[in-house]
């Protein structure tokens, strides 16, 4: 295979994966078929991508001049999203990541306090580090609010939580999203981690403090490698109360069959610089072996039968093994990963779960 | 050209101008693949929205008997879409034009006190008929709105503004929706009239007694058709303080170059069976001539360079002859018809345009 069809293969890879992602995670469907008549071999990714976050940041810079503020914050969430992209499976050019990582949170940071409702940005100290985090609250919400802490996979941050909050919100749950080991601006001070349960125990610990929240209405939410987070913290926190997972991740016992540039993503997060130390790292991190049986919250798991990602057979297991009394597990028969090409469907439903099983 | 080769050009027709406008009203960019995929030519059209719609409504019913009263409402909304996509431009099976248009009606008056803001229905008396429409409020405004009244265009009535309306409330704007002579379930009252003033009219007049809203700040939007309606309106009633327009129709001196399913669209709104006669009538009942020096108020219109539907020169006339001091005429190099393809660059600034012309 020559670079260029290699290139053109691992295009055609990502958009399967995930053209419906970024639009179910606020991509404009017009935006995607431009970027994709521009874009012909993955070494224009990043670029493309880049240009349209560009424009964006000049949108929402000059409506904000003008005084158009939710404009404004519309479209510095967009220049961020697109920054996020941009760098998201983009491995081979390591400035370039950590420019899209920096660009995406400083856009995202213009766009906060002019969201609808507003993200506050809290900084969790654990550990000498800071844990960057999204506090955002319904409106027209009297009294404590229950809580989603929302977990993004592989790649994947805090920042692009934006739509799934918007769900929660939208149905009385005041959201959390952070970066933990291995996500987004908290790679720099820590790497994947086996014990992601310690991080998000202490984002749990700032929130039960935090007055605005009822802390005996806290649940979790992960996607992908996330969802494996969620069933970590499920099981060493009582204080979650309740548990969603779409695109349950067990384990990576088949990490050799999974696509390349995911491959790569979870070496990446390793922070390992060794290809095969880092696989060896990744699949020691990342184990649920033992932990099922100590989740005894409500669960909710989804799982795409097509998932190229993750073997269904991992979301059964997940789902066999939990102690819960309440679990649900629903199979999308014609869902590839997380469901995300019919995200318009399954994750209201989630939502709802979640909102039900933390109703006061 | 056989049936079917005329079939398929009919719906490559309707596509390439719709599908963006589609999705930026509000279907989901899965559900048009799913459509392109199981649409083979126009005949396809109705029967596969319609399946569509159905789906929807049996989420909607199972959401709503589960008490998730968000995703019912939304879901609600959305087979109302379908049914409304599905009834647009067909005109060959009348019965079905018919059962499009009530089933779309109905679907939203379930889904409208679950929507986000509520909509209320409203029946304005006038002329022995009842005008309906759609007052939704902003949320967290003090005090009286300001108010935007919408216009759809041809073939588009009040259930379709949703989206727009969100953009409006999200800035502050109360909003009403309605439909006039030729639209929607009124069609069955009134055809296409060449007096929309008066029914505008009588909008105003019901909304001026509202103690929610401002009666000093109501504007007027309208898109394509209606932006038609809104510059007579603007020229009749000076308590429309603020015109937008996007899509701008001044007259249909170009009728026999329109495409083929718009031409029977406007024969449609006529409410006249004979061809040739409902072509007259419409070129009767759609002419500003010697109103735009009629309009004083600020005005913004928006055009598609690339409208295939109505001339560009129809604009630059219009924006020429108003006597409006603030006029903003804005042309879309790339833009297709009201730049719908663009949708999620455009919208927003009309409506910030007009946020601002409303703010007290």
């Amino acid at each position: 295979m020559t670079p260029e069809e290699s290139s053109v293969q691992t295009l055609n890879t990502v958009w399967s994966m995930a053209e419906m992602r970024m639009i179910g995670d606020g991509m404009f469907p017009p935006d995607i078929r431009h970027l994709r008549e521009r874009i012909h071999a993955w070494w224009d990714w990043y670029g493309e991508f880049a240009v349209l976050g560009d424009e964006y940041e000049r949108r929402a810079t000059e409506a904000e001049a003008g005084g158009d503020l939710v404009t404004a914050g519309e479209h510095y969430w967009q220049a961020s999203i697109c920054w996020h992209f941009a760098q998201f499976l983009w491995f081979d050019d390591p400035e370039e990541k950590l420019e899209g990582l920096r660009r995406k949170v400083e856009l995202y940071r213009r766009a906060a306090p002019l969201l609808k409702p507003r993200s506050e940005r809290v900084e969790v100290s654990f550990d000498g580090t800071r844990i960057p985090g999204h506090l955002r609250l319904p409106v027209g919400v009297s009294g404590r609010a229950p809580l989603a802490v929302l977990l993004g996979g592989l790649d994947s941050t805090k920042e692009e939580a934006h739509h799934f909050e918007n769900i929660c919100l939208n149905r009385g749950l005041a959201t959390f999203s952070f970066d933990g080991p291995g996500q987004g601006e908290y790679f720099a001070q820590r790497p994947l981690a086996p014990d992601f349960e310690r991080y998000c125990g202490a984002v749990v610990d700032h929130l039960v403090t935090r007055p605005e929240i009822d802390a005996e209405r806290i649940g979790v939410v992960g996607r992908s490698l996330g969802g494996y987070f969620a069933a970590r913290a499920a099981a060493h926190d009582p204080r979650l109360k309740a548990c969603v997972i779409f695109g349950a991740l067990y384990d990576l016992e088949h990490f050799d069959r999974i696509p390349p540039q995911t491959q790569k993503g979870f070496r990446f997060a390793t922070g390992v610089a060794d290809p095969a130390q880092a696989r060896t790292a990744a699949m020691e991190r990342v184990n649920l072996a033992g932990l099922p049986p100590r989740i005894r919250q409500p669960i909710y798991i989804l799982h795409g039968a097509l998932d190229a990602l993750i073997p269904p057979e991992q979301a059964q297991r997940l789902y066999d093994e939990v102690a819960s009394e309440d679990k649900t597990l629903v199979v999308v028969p014609d869902g590839i990963h997380c469901a995300h090409n019919l995200y318009h469907i399954y994750r209201r439903p989630m939502a709802d779960w979640l909102a039900a099983r933390l109703r006061s």
